[in-house]
C-alpha cells in the first residue's frame, strides 16, 4: 500500500492538470477540461493504490487501466510524465504527426492496451481482462475510467451484467460524473442516485464520491475488491475543475485553451501543484506466471474425402482439436452455441468458455479484453449478429487485437428462417477493418486448417462458415495458407474463370459438370482467402480464360467477393462479372434460395453461356 | 374496452398455440415453443385490450404491436387468421418461398411495420412510434413484445433510458420471461426481481404478472398509460404452455414438432382452445390525422461560388432549409449537434428534435420508428460512431424503413484526433445496406440538393460529410440526381480518368493543373452518388481516356469508392487503381495525413505519371 499523503496526491493531480493544459494548448486542440475533472481519481490510482512495475508495461500481473473516455488522453500521457516514462517536452508534441501520442490512445504505447475513444467500449475489455485474471489465478485488478455521458450505451450495461453474473469483485468501474457532455448537460446531470440504482441493479458494489475529495477517494479504493461483487464508483466531479474560468462551466468541451487562457489557468493550478513528490509504486504481487505458449504445432483433422459436413460443426470440431493442445485458446458465444457447435469446446472446457448471452458488442470486446491478456479468444455466433458489434470490431482492428470471429449461418443458404438470419453483408463489413484477415471454407477440410492459422496468427481475423452440410472434397494433408486460392478444376481451352467460395463453390463444380457435356470449359477457383485474396492464383486462371471471370457469392454485391476480385484484378484488364444476391431475400428453401436469387450452377452456366 | 370473458381470450389463447403448432409443424422448422409462453399475453392484446382497426392496418392511431421476438411470428400470424385477416389454410404456407408468411415478420405484411429477428431492437422502434404519437398529438399507444433472453441486449436499455426521460406513458414493454433461451437458461431464470430493478432504475413502472393468468394480465394492461412512466410488464410465462410434454423443458427452441408430437399437444390444447368467440375489436378514438404530405418543392440553396463552406454544415444549413417546409422531417443526434450541425434544427425546431445522448443504436431504431409513422427521420453523428448501430441500420434495410442517416467527420482528413474517431470504413457498411443509397457531396450546393433528394426518396439513405471545409464549385441551379456523376474537368487527349469524392475532388482537381503544366490532361470526375454509382457517366469518361481510371477515397481500399467503381466497371474492360488510405493512419494535420497516406494531389499526380 502506498503511503502518500493526501495533500501530495492532490498537488500531483494539479501538476497533472497543468501538464494537460500545456499539450493541448500545444497541440491547439483536444480536451483539457475533460482531463481537469478526472485528474484526482487518476492521480490517487496510479500515484496511490495501483500496483503495477513502471518499467514492464507487459508484466502479466500488473493492474491495468482502461482509459475508455479516450478523449482525456492528454491526462494519461501526463501521468507518464511524471512516472518519468516520457518527458515533459514530449508532451508538447501531443497530437502531431511524428508523435506516438495521439488524439486518443492507442496500443502504439506500450502502457495502452486497446484503443479508445468510441465511447462505452472499455468496461467490455475490462470484464474480458477480469476473467483473464480469474482463469489464469492472477490477482492484478482491472481499472476502467468512463465518463457519465459515455454511459448511456448501452454496450456499457451489456458489460455491467455480465461482470454481475460473474461476481467480477477484480473489475472497478469509475464515472466522471462532471455532468456536461459535448453538447448539452447530460440526461441526469448530478443525479447521481441514478447511476447508482442502474448500477445496483446490475449486481454491482456501488460508492458514489466526490472526485475530487482525495480523503474519500482513497477510502473507496482500498474497499476494491472486498466483497464478491464488480465495485463501481460513482464519481461526483467538476468539468473543467481547478479553474475558475472553466469549472462546471458550458462551452468548454473539446477546447484547448489559447495561450493566454492557458497562462492564466496554469497561474491558478500552480501554487496548489506538486511535482517529483511521488513514492516507489508498489510492485504487483509475485505470482507463477501464465504460459500463454503457442504450441509449435496442432494435430491434424482426420475426415475422410466425402464426408458430409457443415463448416460450422467443421469449426467446433478445430475449437476442440485446437483448445486441446493450446491453453491460450478460450471461447465465446452470445447463446448459439448449439448452433455454431462452439459447445463442443465448452463441454470439455467450461472454465475456458463465457457464455456472453445475447450481447454481441460486449462479447467482442470481451474477446479483445481476452486478446490482451494472451489469450486466444474465439468468439462465435450467427455471422450476422456480428454487424451488432461492428464498432467494437473496428477499435479491435485500431487495437491490432488479438481477436477471432467465426460468424455462422451466412446467405440465403440458411434457408426458412428469413433475411433477418441471413448474414449478406458481413463480407463487406469484415474485409473494411484494418488489418483484419476474412477466411471462408467450403468444406470441413478447409475450415480446420483455417483455424489452425487463425489460432497462430495474431490479428483480428473472421471465419465464415455455413450451415449446410457440404462434402469434404480436400485430403486432411492439404495446405490452405492465408491469402492463397485453390484451383478445383482447369483445362486447356477452358472459356471462363468461376471464383466460388463456401457453398458456391459447389454450384461452381456443379456447372462446370453441366458445361462439359455441352463442350464448354470452365477454370473453377476456390477462393477461401477472401482477405487477403488469392489474387495470384485468380490472376493467373483469369488469363489462361481471356480474361474472363465470373464471381459467384452468398451475399450481398456491395463490399463481397466480387468487389474484392474486381477491385484488385481490373487494373489487369480483367473483366469481372458478379453473381450476388441482388434483392431483398425471403423465407424458403436453401437451395430454392439459390435458385432464385441467382448463385446456384444453374445460374452460373447460364452466366457462362451469355458470356462464351 | 372490450368486455370478452377471461374465459374466451384464455380459450383462444390456446388456439393461437394450436395453430402455431400446424403452422410450424407443416414448415418443418420455426419457434413453436416460443409462441406457447406468449399466447395469453398476445391473446389479451389483441383481442381483450388494442385499439385498432382491423380491416385498415394503416390507421394512423392504430395501437401499435412490436413483435420483438420475432422468432414467435407464427403466434402473430395466428392471431391475423383468428381476426380472419387471414386463412387458417394460408397458416400452412409459413417459410414457404412462395408465402408472404416468412420465418420472422417482415413489412411485407401491411400489419408488420417494422422486421423483427435479430433481438433486441424492437423496443427502440417503439420509442420512435411513442415519441410520433406525441408529436402528432395522438393518442395509440405502441406494446413491444421482448424475450427475456433479448434483454441482454444493451440496445433495450439505451431504449428504456431515453423512454424514461422522455416519460413515454404512451409506450408498453412486456418481457415474455420463459426462462429458457436458445442453448441454455437465461442467466437471471425466473428472478423477476432483478428485471423490476433494471426497469426501474431506468425510470420506468414495473408490473410482474403471471403471463397464463388472463385476469392479472388485463388488470395491468387496463392501468397502462398511467401516471407519467412507461410501463414495463415482467410476465413470468413457461415456454411451451399448455402442453405437459413441452412445458418448461429443455430442447425445445427452435424445433418443430413432428406430427406425432403435433397430433398430442394439440390433443391436449383442444378442449382448451376456443375460436370464433372475438368481439369487435374497440376503433382507435378519433382524432385529426398528422398530414405527412411532402411539399412540391424546397427552396433553393443560396451560396456563391467560391464561398468555402464545410459540408457537414451545408448539412446542418440544409436540414434547418427543408425542415421549415417540410412538417414530416424530424432530426436525432447522439449529443454531436454540434459538430454535426444538427444544432441549426433543434434551435429553431427543438419539438421535432430528439436528443439521444450517447446510444447510436438506439438513435437509429427510434429514427426507424419516426419513418414508420409517416415522418422524415434524419439521424446525424459522427460517421464512425454508425458501425455501431449496423444491425439497426441492416433490419432497417430490410423493413424498408424511411431514414436517413447523415455521417460526418470522415477518414483522415478530420485530423488530429486520430484514428477512433476517423470514419474509413462507413462507405463499405453502408453500400452493403440493401436498397439503401450512399451519397458524398464535396460542397455545400451538392449536399444541400442531395438532402432535397433524400428528404422525397423513400428508404435508407446515406449522407457523407466532412469536417474541412471546401469551396463552393457549383451554382445554386445545378442539379444532382442520385445516381449521377459530374464531369468537372475534360479535354481531348486526356490520359487518365480520375474518380474522386468529397474531400478528394478538390485534390484530383489540384492534380490537374499541376499536370496540365507538364502537357499531361486527365478527366475529373465528381462521384458525389456512391450507390447507386453514376457508373454511365464514369464508364463514358474512362472510355475516352483508354480504359484507364483512378480512384482517390479517403476510406479504406475495401468496399468503398474504388471497389463500386471497379465492381460495376471492370466488366468492360476498365482498369481501376484505388488511391486509398492503406494502413492504419495517426493522428497529425489533415493536410500532412492526406499527403501521407497518399490520397492528396501529389499522390494523384505521381500515380498518373507512373500510368502513363
Amino acid at each position: 500500500m502506498n503511503t502518500l499523503t493526501e495533500e501530495n496526491l492532490s498537488g500531483i493531480a494539479n501538476q497533472l492538470r497543468i501538464d494537460s493544459i500545456v499539450a493541448t494548448t500545444a497541440a491547439g486542440s483536444g480536451h483539457p477540461s475533460s482531463c481537469m475533472s478526472a485528474a484526482d481519481i487518476v492521480a490517487a490510482l496510479f500515484f496511490g493504490h495501483m500496483r503495477y512495475d513502471v518499467k514492464n508495461p507487459h508484466h502479466p500481473n500488473n493492474d491495468r487501466f482502461i482509459l475508455s473516455k479516450g478523449h482525456a488522453a492528454p491526462l494519461l500521457y501526463s501521468v507518464w510524465a511524471e512516472l518519468g516514462i516520457i518527458t515533459r517536452e514530449h508532451l508538447k508534441t501531443l497530437r502531431e504527426l511524428s508523435s506516438d501520442l495521439e488524439g486518443h490512445p492507442t496500443p502504439r504505447l506500450p502502457w495502452v492496451d486497446v484503443a479508445t475513444g468510441s465511447l462505452g467500449q472499455g468496461l467490455s475489455v475490462g470484464v474480458g481482462m477480469a476473467l483473464s485474471a480469474r482463469l489464469d489465478k492472477l490477482d492484478f485488478r482491472t481499472y476502467v475510467l468512463m465518463g457519465d455521458g459515455e454511459i448511456a450505451e448501452g454496450s456499457v450495461w451489456e458489460a455491467a451484467s455480465l461482470a454481475g453474473i460473474n461476481q467480477l469483485n477484480n473489475l472497478v468501474a469509475i464515472v466522471d460524473c462532471n455532468r456536461l457532455g459535448q453538447s448539452q448537460a447530460t440526461a441526469f446531470g448530478y443525479d447521481t442516485d441514478v447511476y447508482r440504482r442502474r448500477f445496483e441493479a446490475f449486481n454491482w458494489r456501488v460508492e458514489v464520491i466526490n472526485g475530487h475529495d482525495m480523503e474519500e477517494i482513497l477510502e473507496v479504493l482500498a474497499a476494491a475488491g472486498l466483497g464478491k461483487q464488480p465495485l463501481a464508483i460513482i464519481a461526483k466531479t467538476e468539468k473543467g475543475h481547478g479553474v475558475s474560468f472553466i469549472a462546471d462551466k458550458d462551452g468548454w468541451h473539446g477546447k484547448a485553451l489559447s495561450k493566454d487562457e492557458a497562462a492564466k489557468a496554469i497561474a491558478e493550478l500552480q501554487p496548489k501543484a506538486k511535482t517529483g513528490v511521488a513514492e516507489p509504486i508498489p510492485a504487483p504481487s509475485d505470482l507463477p506466471w501464465p504460459k500463454n505458449e503457442a504450441p509449435a504445432s496442432y494435430p491434424a483433422p482426420t475426415y475422410k474425402l466425402g464426408d458430409v459436413v457443415a463448416t460450422r460443426e467443421a469449426f467446433g470440431n478445430a475449437l476442440l482439436r485446437i483448445g486441446s493442445v493450446d491453453e491460450r485458446v478460450v471461447a465465446l458465444d452470445g447463446d448459439t452455441k448449439n448452433s455454431t457447435f462452439s459447445d463442443k469446446f465448452y463441454k470439455k472446457f467450461p472454465e475456458r468458455f463465457t457464455e456472453c448471452y445475447i450481447a454481441e458488442q460486449n462479447m467482442v470486446g470481451v474477446a479483445t479484453g481476452f486478446g490482451t491478456r494472451g489469450k486466444v479468444p474465439f468468439a462465435s455466433t450467427f455471422a450476422c449478429f456480428f454487424t451488432r458489434a461492428f464498432d467494437q470490431i473496428r477499435l479491435a482492428g485500431i487495437s491490432g487485437a488479438n481477436v477471432k470471429l467465426v460468424g455462422s449461418h451466412v446467405g440465403v443458404s440458411i434457408g426458412e428462417d428469413g433475411t433477418s438470419q441471413m448474414a449478406l453483408e458481413d463480407l463487406a463489413m469484415m474485409r473494411a477493418v484494418e488489418g483484419s484477415v476474412v477466411l471462408y471454407p467450403s468444406d470441413a477440410v478447409c475450415a480446420e486448417k483455417l483455424m489452425d492459422q487463425m489460432a497462430q496468427q495474431k490479428g483480428v481475423a473472421f471465419l465464415r462458415t455455413s450451415r449446410p452440410k457440404t462434402p469434404v472434397i480436400y485430403k486432411n494433408e492439404e495446405e490452405f495458407p492465408i491469402g492463397g486460392a485453390k484451383v478445383q478444376r482447369q483445362a486447356a481451352g477452358d472459356k471462363v474463370t468461376v471464383v466460388g467460395a463456401g457453398v458456391t463453390l459447389f454450384e461452381a463444380i456443379k456447372a462446370a459438370d453441366a458445361l462439359a457435356k455441352d463442350g464448354i470449359g470452365i477454370t473453377v477457383i476456390d477462393a477461401y482467402s477472401i482477405k487477403p485474396l488469392g489474387k495470384d492464383v485468380i490472376k493467373a486462371a483469369a488469363q489462361k480464360t481471356n480474361n474472363l471471370v465470373i464471381t459467384v457469392e452468398d451475399h450481398y454485391p456491395e463490399g463481397g467477393l466480387g468487389d474484392a476480385v474486381a477491385g484488385e484484378l481490373s487494373v489487369d484488364g480483367i473483366r469481372v462479372h458478379k453473381l450476388a444476391i441482388r434483392e431483398l431475400p425471403h423465407s424458403g428453401k436453401p437451395e430454392e434460395l439459390m435458385a432464385k436469387y441467382g448463385i446456384d450452377a444453374a445460374a452460373i452456366a447460364q452466366k457462362v453461356k451469355s458470356l462464351v
